[in-house]
């Protein structure tokens, strides 16, 4: 049986995991979820998530959600090439970049990027400045690390350039849109502001098949 | 080389390496840093984790931080016993209950012990409960995990039990305390509101050497 990912358009955390299946080369079935017509809240879709949640990933009968837990599992069923490293200290490295993520880039993401793709919120500039503030910080050691190396950690693609690089398009997204303009975010062009990490882009956008996991509605 | 473990008493994050060391049976040098002394924020210490934050382990030469990355480190270099799971399934359950703790209960649960332990913000009482109802629900789904096994995922104990262990530890304390009373968080007493989790948390308190890892300021 085929495996089966449920994602939606734009969501950072779907496309880690497409990402993920494309660089393991393997096949899947595609189920894009129209947020707007609630597709993520009908009751087929809360059976295998109960959070009406994207992603989700079905293969055979075992369903799993969460970004993260996907790419785990994933990268157990199927081991080549690995993504969580080749040695105890890589592994170690690959999750303190994901979980720094996690716990700083994601929350100060949300706050930017919401207000300027739903237009609310736009009038709360300080906070937004904030938030955009420790954007800057978390792009900065991102930038360095990037400094010597084409990857975050290891010498090849891992969990770590996946987990960052969707919040770092999504961010450079929403920082382009007009509503961004006059709260100054210091993003771009990601070129002159983080030159490695503009370069790192555009190595994982290099990546066979990397189109098919760039969302539609961005084109 | 002794594994050296930089914590601080109280800090859940440093609490799940100290678990984890404590069920791999692994011998380690306690690093307690004093907060208050500002410690966290030495040169020294800083060189280790630029972040300035607990837990940091320093394993010979090599330095990580982040509660989740020192456990899969610690995982892969001292396998025995296995705390991400025996197949890719109980891998991506683990790996999800861990990624719902992140995201809905630690963001949650700061909200709520931030308050009462510092005595700051006591008066934005709709934030603090709207904070208790996230609380409330994912303990809910923590409690119908345990219903049927001893564990949250497979037949011993995992990283996703270490990993929210002390987070509802936290939690616990935080309702217990005379500042979260007017609150009616509506948490305790633990036996009767989530009574799989009061007998899952007896489980962990009965491992050998649970009593090294409790926090010396609570006693």
């Amino acid at each position: 049986m085929a495996i089966e990912l449920y994602w939606g358009s734009g969501s950072p955390f779907a496309w880690r995991v497409m990402l993920t299946l494309e660089v393991k080369g393997l096949d899947y079935r595609s189920k894009l979820l129209e947020f707007s017509k609630g597709e993520n809240k009908a009751p087929e879709y809360l059976k295998l998530n109960p959070r009406g949640k994207v992603p989700t990933l079905k293969d055979g009968a075992f369903v799993v959600y969460e970004s993260l837990a996907i790419m785990t599992y994933l990268d157990r069923k199927y081991p080549t090439p690995p993504l969580f490293g080749n040695s105890p200290e890589e592994t170690g490295q690959i999750w303190r970049v994901i979980s720094e993520c996690e716990s700083y880039l994601v929350s100060a993401g949300d706050k930017v990027v919401r207000p300027i793709f739903f237009a609310k919120g736009l009038d709360k500039v300080d906070e937004i400045q904030q938030a955009g503030q420790t954007i800057r910080q978390e792009l900065t050691t991102v930038n360095e690390q990037l400094a010597h190396s084409n990857w975050l950690v290891g010498a090849s693609i891992s969990a770590a350039d996946i987990g960052v690089f969707p919040l770092v398009q999504l961010l450079m997204r929403a920082a382009s849109k007009e509503a961004a303009q006059p709260l100054n975010l210091g993003l771009l062009p990601l070129a002159q502001t983080f030159p490695n990490i503009a370069r790192w882009v555009e190595r994982i956008e290099a990546l066979p098949n990397y189109q098919r996991t760039y969302p539609p509605h961005w084109r």
